[in-house]
C-alpha cells in the first residue's frame, strides 16, 4: 500500500464533517423546538436551512475529487451533540435552558469551525480552488452564527435574569 | 428539588472543562512525542505548560465558588481526542502526520474557546468577577495558541510538499 499522504487526510476529513454536518442537520430542528425564546428558536431553524446549503457544498467537493459522498463516522460530533442533549434533558422546563442550549450550538460551531478552517488550507496547498471557495464560503457562515449565538447567550442568560 | 438555575450549569460546564483540560494534558505529550516538526514539537510541550496553569486557573474557581475541584465526563473532549489518537495511527511515519496533528489540535483548541467564551459570559452575568477574570485569561491563551497552529499548518504542509 503506498504511503498515506495529505490528500487522503484531506478526504478523510471531509468525510468527517460530511457525517457530522448530517448529525448536526437532525439535531437542530430538536434544538429548536426546545428553545424558549423566539430569536433563539428562529435562529436555530435558520441555520438548519444553512445546514442544508452547507451540506450540498460537501457533496460538490466529493464531485470535484471524483469520488461519491460518503461520511465516517466522526466521535467528536457525537460527544458535542451527546451533551446537548444531556442539558436539554437536565435543564428541560428551567429558566436556564436556553443558555445551555445556546452554550451545546456554539460547541458544535467551534468543532465546524476548526474542521474548515483545516480544510480550508489543505484545499489551498493541494490545488483544489473551487474547493477552498465552497469551505471558506461555509466557514464565514459558521462564524457568523457563532457570532449570533454570542449575542443571544447575553440575551438568554439576561431573560434568566429578569 | 429546586428549579436548576444558571449557577447549576456554570457548576456543571466548570466540572465539564475541568475534566477535559485533565485529559487534554495527558494528550499533548503523546502528541509532542508524535510531531516530526521540531517547531510543533516544541508548541505542544510549551501548551502542556500552559494547560498545567489554566487546570490551576480552574481550581481556583472551584474555591472562589466554595467548591471541591470535581471533573465531569465531557463526551464531547473523549471524542475528540479519540480522533486525534486515530490520526497519530493511522498516519504514523507518513508525511500527513504533523499536518494531522494540527488538525487534531486545532479541534481542542475550537472546544476550549467555546467552552471559556461561555463560561466568561456566565461569569460575568452571576457577578463572580474574579472567576471572569481567571476565564479571560485562559480564553487568550487558547486562541494565542489556535493562531500558532494555524502558522504551523502551512509549515506542516509545505514541509509535505517539499
Amino acid at each position: 500500500m503506498a504511503e498515506k499522504q495529505l490528500d487522503d487526510l484531506f478526504l478523510d476529513t471531509l468525510k468527517d464533517i460530511y457525517y457530522a454536518e448530517k448529525l448536526i442537520l437532525k439535531a437542530l430542528p430538536k434544538m429548536a423546538k426546545a428553545a424558549v425564546l423566539p430569536d433563539l428558536k428562529a435562529g436555530f431553524e435558520q441555520h438548519a436551512a444553512e445546514t442544508e446549503a452547507q451540506i450540498e457544498r460537501l457533496e460538490q467537493v466529493f464531485e470535484l475529487l471524483g469520488k461519491a459522498p460518503r461520511g465516517k463516522t466522526c466521535d467528536a460530533i457525537l460527544g458535542i451533540i451527546e451533551e446537548g442533549k444531556e442539558i436539554m434533558e437536565e435543564y428541560k422546563g428551567t429558566q436556564a435552558l436556553d443558555a445551555g442550549l445556546v452554550s451545546a450550538a456554539q460547541a458544535v460551531e467551534h468543532y465546524e469551525i476548526a474542521r474548515y478552517g483545516t480544510l480550508a488550507t489543505w484545499a489551498k496547498q493541494l490545488g483544489h480552488k473551487e474547493a477552498l471557495n465552497l469551505f471558506l464560503a461555509t466557514l464565514d457562515e459558521e462564524k457568523a452564527t457563532d457570532e449570533k449565538l454570542s449575542s443571544l447567550a447575553e440575551a438568554s442568560v439576561n431573560l434568566k435574569a429578569a
